[in-house]
């Protein structure tokens, strides 16, 4: 059941990297909601490989297909699946990690639990599966503008050690995100990301970061006490991303170095008459529910664990081998993840639209 | 259904902090466990109100009731019901948050998102919703600890500004943590945290921090890509929990710092065949699956939002005011808060183990 | 997770019929609707042993306590817990059943799937299940009713080979069904029946029979293709409930003597422009979905298994002996099925009105 | 989220009976079973159009494509997508259901619930939805003959007012069942009965009926009570397929003519050492969870709502009209019912098979 999200905007992935394709299927989505194969494509190119000269050179064009759900240009209240054929594959590639395990990567446990893998392009564990997260995340986004105005925008922070200046979560556009290759809105940084990231891929290693997200306009009372808090829906979300390490909602670990009284948001009642928070150390969520300010996240991001570097590991069988990994990888993911992360935001706070229509104002 | 987690071990948590009681219905447990009512409430008094100078003075026993699922002391594989009685509550010291938002607590937005609130001691929101977790992870430790000898152990690191000596994950017991009451294993940092504690307890504030929690001798092959990958779950788990702002497992945010050749965990073939890795900064997870080697997690736990300091805030009808709290609260959650993360990881890990065994273990 | 029943108004029942007690928690209620514990216990009484002759003689009153989620009278959105204390138990009435199977009862098959059961009254399989049931269907009539003014009526239709005169499904009232202990609208078939059962508990056997029951006022559209159809729910719903062998929706196996264009409802618009159907052998619902209509199902409860009278069976180690059954048992269930069932397809049509209103409702 | 059934062995299906395709994701499936595209192939042909006289003639090869979760022959562990394109669509054949309601049909519901549908050949209500489950049912099947030899067979029992012959549910074979085109194994019944759809067929009309289905060799324990009781699963899995009206388990209505002495299955031990029962009313199911003996059930299939012969019916704008029905439909479901009941009792029960291990086997 690993592979399905959500309890009423509810997605299932499919797909290996090497293999027929990669897809999802959307149950669940509200009918009569206007789509086309172009909305989708959108954000599935601003992940797609081969888009800079930063990413993987792996040449996809991850075209989509929309197989059901939709009908004259409307989605019908019925599932909606989407698929992408896999086309650049090489599986020779990767025929040495058929016995041949990446360290840090996702092969041996694979066979751990499986007893069985298919080995090409990393398989199920592939990036490439977040094809039907993005394709997802189009939709959720777009109903979340449609009842809200909400805006999701998710921008690069941390490449390494180079940190951006701080960003203004309250005015930051996807604009500026999308006219660069690193997807921030801080030029001087993005000049020195991507020198540092082309350097450590010219080196056969590999970058991590740190991105933030922020979400506006989020209607006050999504969320659902006691588990399923919104921050922790959201925590899950992002941490089912390949290679995060971690999560942070708000004030985050920085927030515990101040005292409860530097640390509470003061409310004040706004000219509309609208309940309002000073500050938001609270990240938008207070007691696991929406607060109508920005909700605002950070993700951390290991470096690629697959790099060209030789490597000490172990076979399949146990012998002591190395390393060096062939295959078109991406020297830092953080670029392409920014729409990952905007999709799985945009999955969570659907689905909890949803939720919270359906309980509190039904009646 | 915010109130359930878990698939397979499943359980469902119920009561506001005043009012007949909570509890939890665990549903999916296997059969035939020897179980005692005193194995629970060991567990309870580890969480429970009272039982040290810098915990709130709250005086309840939460003493337990198991209402069904045991027999004869095993359990039946039936739900497993437990009744804890609220006993020491005080309704007229909260009669002011019945009109007045406490800052960075959930009064305003349970008002938002159902229009109604019990104002007694934080209702649903309390931390004595948590209960029903810790009653339950003492069965999931159970379990973990007769199939595999699982060890789970969680110790509190940070203090605000004040950190604790390195502590060695591999070997840090139950026994160093339960010595003190702050429960962390290094004995300057404790008595320098309780000092700071009580300090600003006395000013009317409050402090938050970081606790890091291991699980040792977990099986290889938990965890279910591409949603429920471990990780995921783990930090859906915490992220649930009253208070916290932030997780990370293994390396974390300071692990993007490192380039892929630094971080990567290089495997080795130990004496007894095993497949280990040399390093851990996986934190015993990859690929979302559990790899053998400790699960090591760190969550941030902000200042407790209720202080007797007096704050700017609005009352119900949006009229500027300002409230320092009555009540008795903790003045510090994270002595409390070590066993409700044990619990939650051990929920989290024995869901897991029932759902590999389904999948994996079958054929 | 099998003792939980629905997605968005989900239950979860707990309780063996000896032990501390049975009940329920009710979680994604709608808030702020009026509850108190008294229309609660009314559908009790109507569920509860020793309300007549043709009934248990067990004496329990089944008083219950509503332990949460509920707070001045109204609910809180948060789960409700109820619980109803064990009473009139009489272990030693079934000590012969800790080693003896009763036939057609569950004490073998419990003791192949769990190694172990509690004997005491049929433990967990016990009909005393169905007070949570009955309780969260309390609530989930009074949404209904508040909502769409939907009605709910059940009623026995046969015990044994007696039939009752054909009812009129949009006539017959609650208060028709309850003028007498047997729970049917028509008095010759009500005299008739209650004498057969009194005749068949004196030789120490039992007899089952056939219910109806009829939804009113169902708002349009409820119900999720493809497996979530209405009738699969209510068909799950009802057969969930002990002694069912059998559902029918609308012609049920009957309407398979007709062809397709007797069977066929056709359509009309009446006087206020509503899209009607001529005839309603459809049962309320097309498609899956429900279209207006009444929803008119039936189900098949067999003969109580435990009966005085003396059968051949085994012991748990194997070996053949006689059993005649001590203990107070129904002599025919159907009496007090009748809010049972109507429970169930209260729990339903709440379920999936609260699905509808979040998919269809929300944009 | 009505669109995926099962908890472990989880199935999701999408797609319309025109446009892109239909198909199947399945989750949760164990990996390293051997799987070719052939296996599934074989239960679709059994399923689709245009495979005999009696049969809509339809020409749809329905082949079926592996998308993802199987590598060198094996299942991986991961989703299983598998897809079959829409190839005979004629929309032009249903340009008049675009806007006249087809009684008793799903027209009217689906524009009721979604507002919105596409009329085209019946849509997502189209019994060529059933694709993917019969695909699934495939896999279900495989795993359960391979860890317990479990035969799963349906037959027809019973067209219109004919009755087959009584059968042998302990001895009826799929050989027996594949040889005719009716799919019974009692010949004089298959000829009357074919005679009868053909002539139904000539008359513009539609015939509906009786089927049963047995499953041997279940393993003892399956069923979770009291909600996922093992005929409560079977119930609704049966009553989600398209024109089910009546559902039945062991002795169904007819056992309610009997009394509980006469009902009750005795217990006896067998050669073996095996508890097994003298007779089998229960249908080998008892409290819930399967006893070993052979699990029989029976569905009532309405005879197929559209047809040639002319109806009254309204427009969807409420006009009064007529319809008689172009297209090419079944002038009987029966025969193509019987691959898609099997295929939903065996996806019933590989779910409890693998739920069963998990809670009752891991320790």
């Amino acid at each position: 059941m690993g592979s399905t999200f959500g309890h009423l905007f509810r997605i299932t992935t499919f797909g290996e990297s090497h293999g027929g394709g990669v897809g999802v299927v959307i149950d669940g989505c509200p009918p009569q909601i206007e789509l086309s194969v172009d909305e989708i494509q959108y954000e599935l190119d601003r992940r797609r490989p081969g888009q800079s000269k930063i990413a993987t050179p792996r040449k996809e064009t991850d075209t989509c297909e929309i197989l059901s759900g939709v009908f004259q240009g409307k989605t019908l209240g019925t599932p909606i699946a989407i698929l992408v054929r896999n086309q650049d594959t090489r599986p020779q590639d990767y025929s040495e990690m058929a016995t041949t395990y990446r360290p840090s990567h996702a092969d041996a446990t694979y066979d751990a639990k499986y007893g069985f893998r298919n080995w090409q392009g990393g398989g199920r564990s592939s990036a490439r599966e977040t094809i039907g997260r993005v394709a997802a995340g189009a939709i959720a986004k777009k109903i979340l503008k449609q009842v809200a105005n909400v805006e999701i925008v998710a921008y690069v922070t941390r490449i390494h050690t180079l940190e951006s200046a701080p960003i203004n979560p309250l005015a930051v556009t996807v604009e500026q995100i999308e006219s660069n290759i690193l997807r921030s809105p801080d030029p001087a940084f993005v000049e020195a990301a991507i020198a540092a990231i082309e350097a450590a891929r010219d080196r056969g290693d590999s970058l991590g970061g740190v991105l933030e997200c922020v979400a506006r306009n989020v209607p006050k009372g999504l969320g659902e006490p006691v588990f399923d808090k919104l921050e922790a829906d959201l925590a899950k979300a992002v941490m089912s991303l390949p290679a995060t390490k971690g999560f942070e909602i708000g004030s985050g670990f920085e927030g515990t170095r101040m005292t409860g009284s530097e640390h509470n948001d003061e409310f004040y009642t706004d000219d509309t008459g609208t309940l309002r928070t000073v500050t938001n150390r609270s990240g938008g969520i207070q007691g696991g529910i929406s607060n109508g300010e920005p909700i605002i996240i950070r993700a951390a991001f290991k470096p690629t664990a697959t790099i060209r570097k030789e490597q000490r590991t172990v076979t399949a069988d146990g012998t002591a081998t190395t390393l060096a990994a062939k295959g078109r990888h991406d020297p830092c993911v953080l670029p392409r993840a920014v729409p990952m992360v905007e999709a799985m935001v945009a999955l969570v706070l659907c689905d909890h639209l949803l939720r919270d229509r359906a309980q509190c104002h039904t009646l």
